[in-house]
This record gives structure tokens, sequence and C-alpha cells, in this order.
């Protein structure tokens, strides 16, 4: 696949960029700036020196990719996708945004009461698809591919041919995506996010991550 | 610990006091109906004839305990709570009410925006506190406790002695409890009932659980 990461330059979409070009996959990093997207893109080919890699602009990388994937904190996440808007008619968005609020460990709503994820299905209309996967999982493995993470990766959206893309690309990133039912879902999902850091917090761990049993 | 469980007869209930009867507490089944709740001791009593078990209403239950488990439906929750507030000042309340929406496998959040939890401890008020737990667990391997529970629960609430009785009761019942941190993190473990719910009807299994690696 041809994946954009938006917000690569991040560690969270740079860490999973970097497992799936190892996995084969042509990645495009974007980043606000052109420049800095092209120095990630460098920096990433450097280590994977048989992999394919590139760097631009957000607005770029969407519109050479087949599938994008949204790796911003929920801040900018509005804006980042309206400089995509024009260009993801008919993709995939794979969001991995996970709103936190002003207490990290503290599950605080959007003011909407729905999933950043469907606030990005709403703002990007019906011509391009929106799938949340990658909410629950920590950075700082992702860029050492003997690591073998202990967490499953749950995929929430409305379309099963678009979280089966998904799930294939947790696979390629070294973890098992579960098929968790609706874009609303999200919601639980993103929150998670914040329990788990009060888990990390309370028992003074770093890398507290969900597994779904019983499937 | 002497233990109110309202909505004991119901199944979730009745499996998580069987095994807390089976590990020593003494277990006060509460019911709408006090005939009903004594119905449900004897035969529970007759599952463990050397467990210390009665019924009656819940208001009486909880009048008698030290510690009470809310186990209702949602649609419950606020008439159970009417009936037991005069008797819950200090003391502690353990909720395993999980609201789910018309489609159960769809997250649906409450129209406060809040936890179920947090809506009981606005109920009744600051003299008694509220911890939740017991929400993503199913009924139907509780009676059975040559079954080993594949699964973790996860405990919000304010106070940390609050929660090492829920954590406590976690053990008693064959879990491991999890610190999971605030009462407003309960938002997401109850939404979690729902996304385990769509993860069983995805992946044609009947007992999705959750359990938490890293830590």
């Amino acid at each position: 696949m041809k994946i954009a990461i938006l917000g690569g330059t991040g560690n969270e979409g740079f860490g999973l960029g970097f497992r799936w070009a190892a996995a084969g996959h042509e990645i495009i990093i974007g980043s606000r700036s052109a420049d800095k997207g092209a120095a990630a893109a460098e920096d990433m080919q450097g280590r994977l020196p048989n992999a394919s890699i590139s760097g631009t602009d957000n607005a770029t990388a969407a519109q050479q990719a087949d599938v994008v994937v949204l790796s911003v904190p929920y801040s900018a996440q509005h804006g980042t996708l309206a400089s995509v808007k024009d260009v993801m008619d008919g993709k995939l968005l794979i969001t991995v945004v996970a709103p936190t609020g002003e207490k990290k460990n503290r599950v605080s709503l959007l003011p909407s009461g729905k999933a950043a994820a469907e606030e990005a299905q709403e703002q990007l209309g019906e011509a391009a698809r929106v799938v949340a996967a990658f909410q629950n999982i920590g950075a700082h493995h992702l860029l050492d591919l003997d690591h073998q993470m202990d967490c499953d990766v749950l995929v929430c959206g409305e379309k099963g041919d678009d979280k089966k893309v998904a799930l294939e690309l947790c696979e390629a990133a070294g973890m098992r995506g579960v098929n968790a039912g609706a874009l609303a879902n999200a919601v639980v999902v993103e929150g998670m996010t914040s329990v788990l850091i009060a888990i990390n917090i309370l028992s003074k761990s770093k890398s507290a991550g969900i597994r779904i049993t019983g499937i």
C-alpha cells in the first residue's frame, strides 16, 4: 500500500510508518512543513535503506497515497483535515488521534460528546471513509522491530472492507487488530488512552496496553 | 466483609455473590421484593451449604451491610438508589452498572455525558462513596468456581482505600483488579461493555474480555 502519514514526524506516526515501511509498504511522511516531512523521511530511509520512503507536506502526501493516516494531537486535527479535505474523496482515513483532557489520566469527553474519529468523518464528508485504530498503543517500542508488541489494536469503523485494510496494517506493524464495531465505539477506544495513562501512573509502569481475551 | 448485593437475583449479581460467599464473605442478596431475595439466598445456600447467605429487600440488605454492590440494569439504577439512599451514609457502593444503548453493540453515552457511576455518586451525595468495578465481565462462568476467569477488572474511584476494598473483592471473585484511576474514567469502562458485545458479535465469540498488559 501507498500510505501517507499526516503528522508523520511525531513519535507515533513515525514509529508506525517505520514498521509499515519495514514490512514493504510505501510510506509518504506528511508534515505541516514539506522540509520537515522530507527530513523525517531521510531519517527513516537511513534506518531502512531498502524501503520506499518519501516526505513532503500533508496535502501533497495525502494526494499521493491510497491510505491516509492521521497522527496529530487532537488540537491539530481540524486544521490538518481542512488542509487535505480536497484530496480525500474516495480515500480511506485511518485516524490514530486520541484526545486527552487537561489531566491526561482523567477521561474528558469532547464537547460534541462524540469520538474525535466521528468528528473527522463529519468534517471530511461522505466521500471519504474514516476508521479509528492504534489509539491505545505506546510509541516508544515501535522503532525496535525485535520488540514484540504486547497489546491488541481495536479497530472501529462503518465498513468491513475499510476495517480489513486497517487490520492488515495492524498485522504489518506487529500487532493483532480486533474489529471493535461501529465508528461510534471509537469514543471508548479513544478514552481508553487516558485510562491507560492512569494505570501507568498508578502502577508505576510505562507501557500499559490492552488485550482482548476470549475470542 | 458483609456484602449486600442490590439486584442480587440477576445473573451477574448472583454470580459475584456466589464467588464471594464461597470465599468466606457474608452475603445479603437484595431484591425489589424481599421474597425474591430470600428465594435467591436459599438457592445460593443450597449450592454453598457452609456459606453465610441471606436474602431480603434492597433497603434492608443495604442497611445490614458494610459494602453495598449495585447490580441492576441502568434503567433501574435511579429507583434502586432512591430506595436505599437513607441508609447509605458512610458506606461504600461498588457499582457494576454498565449502560448500553438501544443497540447494545454500539456505544451510546448517557444524556448527562457522565458515567452511570458518577450519576450514582451525585444521587447518593458525599456521605457515600462510589467505586465502579466488574462492568466488563461476563456472568456465565461465575457459578463455575473451577473456571479460571480470563479477564481483568478495571476499578475506578476517587479514594484509594475504597478501591482497595474493590480490588480485594476482585481477587475474592478470582480476577485481577486494576486501579484505573478516577471515577470519571468509569465512562470508558462502562462503554467498553458495548465494545466487548460488538467484538463478541463480530468474532462469533461469547466471552470477550479485556486484560491490561505491560504492568
